[in-house]
């Protein structure tokens, strides 16, 4: 039987890369049928790494069959996974995110605090002796680089900085170097739809009653994005009302800088004033510092709503 | 800051034992201040394998202060749980059952489909290095061998297995001998009342929207503790209008010939008759084979609900 491996829905770096360690993982333990797959279109970040490596992208699908047995990587939550995902068979999660899943049948649940699924998958090769090759090495730096944006998030753990120092000389590369490629192919935004744009890294979550989407534009001009403004805004009204949701949360993040300009709009957006204790101006705030949604903005807004 | 190790409400030697494994095993990490913490009163099994061991039960805790650092080990479920865990901060969870939390942050959660908590205990002290003395290798024998019913439950793996032997020549113990002593004193039901053995390991379920209790007493002579089945029904009944509950199911199971009689109350019963295909008599039914609530009952019954 087909076990399909996928990270979560609009799809980054780490889930897209992860899923293809991890489906490597299952065919080094011995696993024959074991398919590395995606759940949407890969952004221009994650396709420098899989060009540099001369690797396929994973399989893209969009239905599975009610029973498939499944793989979780990178995420957990049902929101933002393949839709019939309470009918398959979810046999392993490998994952840094918190744990929003219920099931009706124990499984293997393997969940640490770092800052990107690669570095669990790290941990787990090491502890069942699976050698990391040079690709796999490669893979494991772009989904750290991607998720801690080149260790500068507030996600980043000292295990995350070790790990990348040694998968480094294992792939031969200067992972800054290559980092800093990666991350800028990933703020080239040109030939991107306003709707593209409100979508490119959106995830659907719920902060307690509050139903939200929060998206997250990684940039190094926050004022050239800002022009966008009023095409944004307008895209974003026509989400909230065929999502049906209370809050949309746009951060455009400085990767260099390490600040978010946050476009907010919804019905809730006090959630997110009370939250960081900022007045909105024309639905827009500058909050210096701010680079991690989960580890800056779901946990508070949360607790405030 | 204090850290609370514990396991679920109405504690098995699993539970009991493995709130002390783990404990150990942050001490073994570095932390200062980590107790091991029961919810409830340990039953006759557990107290043996403590008295043989000459250690002391657990600290029984009840209450705790919203935001304190908990450790939760086999169980993750907050129904099963202290009652503001939603309000505590988790910071790891070890387990073997089935996921049934959400948080709002992350944290480190290590599950497997294995027969014991302590099965997996075993494994994170093998990875991280941390030295196994008699004392903890007997703690997880009998946490092993309780939950697997000395290995027959078909709940039971090829890891259980071979983890106990080696835990076996660590301990200097005859797992079988002990193993099968700790049992006998399990099904030792003189001086509970019936009240106290409709909870003896109670525990509260949702089969979807089926709100439940199930309930297993171990014996080695169904017939003997069916000489209450009237009693049992009465104090059934009142539970149910306590706790408002749909269903209540008291596993009444044969150890040795690995076999249970199910007496079955509430409005909902019909989901156990059509769950186990079987018309109940008098409110029970015997049910060949039946010996793990985990692995034979709670996925058929959720999947009928």
């Amino acid at each position: 039987m087909t076990v399909y491996v996928f990270g979560h829905a609009n799809p980054d770096t780490d889930t897209i890369t992860s899923a293809i360690v991890m489906s490597n993982f299952e065919r080094e333990l011995g696993s024959t049928d074991t398919i590395a797959c995606r759940l949407g279109n890969i952004n221009k970040e994650t396709k420098y790494v899989l060009d540099y490596l001369k690797i396929d992208e994973p399989i893209l699908i969009e239905d599975i069959a009610d029973g498939s047995e499944v793989i979780l990587v990178d995420h957990n939550n049902p929101a933002e996974s393949i839709k019939n995902l309470n009918k398959c068979n979810i046999l392993k999660v490998v994952d840094h995110h918190r744990v929003m899943l219920n099931t009706s049948y124990p499984l293997f649940y393997r969940a640490e605090i770092l800052g990107s699924t690669q570095t669990v998958l790290y941990k787990l090769y090491k502890e069942y002796g699976i050698k990391i090759n040079k690709t796999i090495a490669t893979l494991m730096i772009a989904g750290i680089v991607s998720d801690t944006l080149l260790l500068k998030s507030p996600t980043t753990t000292e295990e995350d900085i070790k790990i990348i120092e040694e998968l480094s000389e294992i792939a031969q590369i200067d992972y800054r170097e290559f980092g800093l490629e990666m991350l800028n192919k990933g703020t080239d935004l040109s030939g991107l739809s306003v709707e593209e744009l409100l979508y490119v890294d959106a995830k659907k979550i719920n902060f307690r009653d509050v139903k939200a989407i929060t998206n997250q534009i990684n940039t190094t001009q926050i004022n050239k994005v800002m022009k966008m403004k009023n095409d944004f805004e307008e895209g974003i009204d026509i989400i909230i009302e065929d999502e049906k949701i209370d809050l949309y949360l746009l951060l455009i993040t400085d990767i260099i800088k390490g600040n978010s300009q946050v476009i907010v709009k919804g019905k809730r957006s006090d959630l997110f004033e009370k939250s960081f204790n900022v007045k909105l101006k024309d639905n827009t705030a500058f909050i210096e510092g701010l680079l991690s949604r989960k580890k800056q903005v779901t946990p508070i807004m949360t607790q405030n709503a």
